[in-house]
């Protein structure tokens, strides 16, 4: 059930906020913290297939959140552009060290590395 | 009621989906078709009243969208941080054209220039 970790938290980080607290409580437990069932169950005092139906329920909410919505993918995209642009004004960069030694250009290129480092 | 249209037309472009269709339809033509109540009334077949409540209850779902994801924030933020990176790619142009005229760089410009433009 966990090889979609990644994904999860994804969708946790944008979208947890819909779930309930306790919902939310026992998401946290299974793919931030790396509890198994068995563990979050005796955490929160709710049986192992109690846990095992609630994470099952947040997944369903949180990817027909992202179904409707697709904000996590938007973001990617967004995330990728950022990580060309930065690649882009590293090789400005070391074109600028190592043949023009230019302030001018410098300041702006050093301005575009610092808007376009992760974390967004 | 309008002064909040760009406000308003940011989230429902981000969350307008979780709207039910009719919820959808009557905003849409309120806030993006800039009707007015009594036209929506007219086109709709719902009391002017009811255009009114329905209008009032999607701006509240969306507000509380927003307030629980905070996702048209975080989307505000990168947009302004690939405006200035924008800027400074134009600037950076600027400079190689009237001093270096690098293809080099010229390279790494345009590809910044191009994955900053608006919109995302």
């Amino acid at each position: 059930m966990k090889n979609d970790s990644f994904e999860m938290c994804m969708l946790f980080d944008f979208y947890g906020a819909v779930l309930t607290e306790r919902q939310q409580e026992v998401f946290d437990l299974y793919y931030n913290d790396d509890l198994s069932l068995a563990e979050i169950s005796e955490h929160t005092d709710i049986t192992r297939q109690g846990v095992r139906d609630a994470i099952l329920r947040s997944k369903n909410i949180l990817s027909e959140m992202e179904d409707k919505l697709g904000l996590v993918r938007r973001f990617k995209e967004s995330t990728q552009a950022m990580s060309v642009i930065h690649t882009m004004a590293q090789e400005l960069d070391n074109i600028n060290c190592t043949r023009f030694h230019s302030p001018d250009l410098d300041r702006r290129i050093v301005e575009i590395l610092k808007l376009s480092e992760e974390p967004q």
